[in-house]
């Protein structure tokens, strides 16, 4: 995603302190060991978004950057490992990853699966040192984080997934524990960081989160759609015919564009039309639609 | 390990706590979802040693078991999820396990893969919801543990382990990551719970873990050798020729022995001979001796 002028925060300097703090985070380690694996999934090209949903939360607190660089890292290491694992023979099978060779590929799959261990115990220690912020306020991003990765959130997502069940009901929980957990985790410990949160607020954070999550999810299996793999840089196709596409829940690419927008456009409201996350919100409206276009 | 009389804690009626709030910890889930897996490895018969030693170190440190017993079953949790792990195909590819089959032998390798996902989460997610203990010293168990676990703990000795380097150094650094980190983690945060230990109390605490997860480690490589896949309920022989077995730096039985209860000295010498934990040594050694006489 380039900048966007419009928008009151700067996205690509946002991306770009996330990538260098991300580098700081793992240590280079051997070669061919489950460090550089990790280095070689979390450094490749990606959006951030999450990481960015959790910094332009803070600033739309009223916080500063810098004070939720390390929780928008952490969260950017959760969702990376989450797609470490998800890559694997024994789950989806993919080969490619943002352009790259899937962890798996280009390590062996028992690095790999180290590497992703590594990388969800390393978010963890990064929010458990992270000077900027007091005990208590780490301990609550914790539980936030701890609760869209485990029974009920990506680990609950990706088994229904794997179960492949076909009802809307189904997709809409997949959705949730998947992309949604995460992105409302991303959003509400953003605003935690930012400073104090009424329990209003964190509501809609997490409303804001949902709402950006499901629209993200449906723009991409809509690209899954159209695009080739190498405008997409992953295994492509994929997801055709899966319960996890929100085309098969709606038929058609155009009325998965419209759940999209309308995704987006609650999400404009739950933040309010002057926040840096509406902004957000419509910074990602304008990018896929340029992107589905071209 | 049955209750030793001689010993100040009744080792039997620490392991019944620690099971019954193990078996709370995680939610029942789908019959064949990573819940369900994740139960069937944590809840299977276990010596629930660290987390034993994780409640001793907290009775030492003059606390009440009962403050310590979610950071004890998270740690245990965190060894149950390295156990999945190491008995996937791509690893040790292990058939048994406590005298069940493995995780990924009774729920496929995908769900075990996501129930040790779970498990690790869910560990850090009870110390984060930990009531006994104060944020301040939540944080630094955190910190302690995803240490244990990270890229110089479990995931390193593994990741040593897998490339199996056979010189004496590599041995140490595998037996250090592998079981070393977490039994030295498990000792100093079960003094942080017991109460402020000072750091030399912190030091000997962690001398005495990495002393007595060496000579488990070695006794545990001399069973190996010596018993058959139906007394150890896991299977056996694997670890012959491996650089991490003790045995192969040691090249005999007997010194193997020697080379463990030199350990447990230094564990009990680290604790106090009066100490609990060193009670708790000194249990380990007879219930060793016994069973490799039998």
């Amino acid at each position: 995603m380039a900048t966007d002028s419009s928008t009151s925060v700067d996205l690509e300097s946002l991306r770009e302190l996330i990538n260098v703090r991300l580098a700081q985070l793992v240590p280079e380690g051997h070669p061919r060991g489950p460090a550089a694996a990790a280095r070689h999934s979390l450094l490749a090209p990606g959006k951030r978004l999450r990481a960015v949903i959790t910094l332009v939360a803070a600033r739309a607190q009223g916080g500063r950057i810098e004070d939720a660089l390390d929780t928008a890292c952490a969260i950017e290491m959760i969702h990376t490992s989450s797609l470490v694992f998800d890559d694997l023979p024994a789950m989806d099978d993919a080969d490619l990853r943002r352009g790259e060779p899937t962890t798996h590929k280009a390590f062996g799959e028992d690095i790999a699966i180290l590497a992703g261990i590594g990388l969800i115990n390393g978010a963890y220690e990064v929010i458990a040192k992270s000077k900027a912020l007091d005990a208590e306020r780490r301990m609550e991003i914790m539980r936030l984080v701890t609760r869209a990765v485990g029974w009920q959130g990506l680990v609950h997502g990706q088994a229904l997934d794997l179960a492949s069940s076909n009802d809307d009901d189904a997709i809409d929980a997949i959705h949730e524990g998947k992309t949604g957990a995460l992105f409302i985790a991303a959003a509400e410990c953003g605003g935690l960081c930012g400073g104090a949160c009424t329990d209003e607020e964190r509501r809609s954070l997490r409303a804001y989160g949902r709402s950006l999550g499901f629209a993200y999810q449906a723009f991409d299996d809509v690209l899954d759609q159209v695009a080739c793999e190498q405008t997409a840089g992953k295994t492509t196709g994929r997801d055709e015919g899966k319960a996890t596409a929100v085309l098969s829940a709606s038929a058609s690419l155009a009325s998965a564009k419209t759940l999209a927008n309308r995704q987006l456009d609650n999400a404009v409201a739950a933040a309010g039309e002057h926040s840096p996350l509406a902004k957000l919100a419509e910074f990602i409206r304008t990018y896929f639609a340029q992107t589905i276009a071209a």
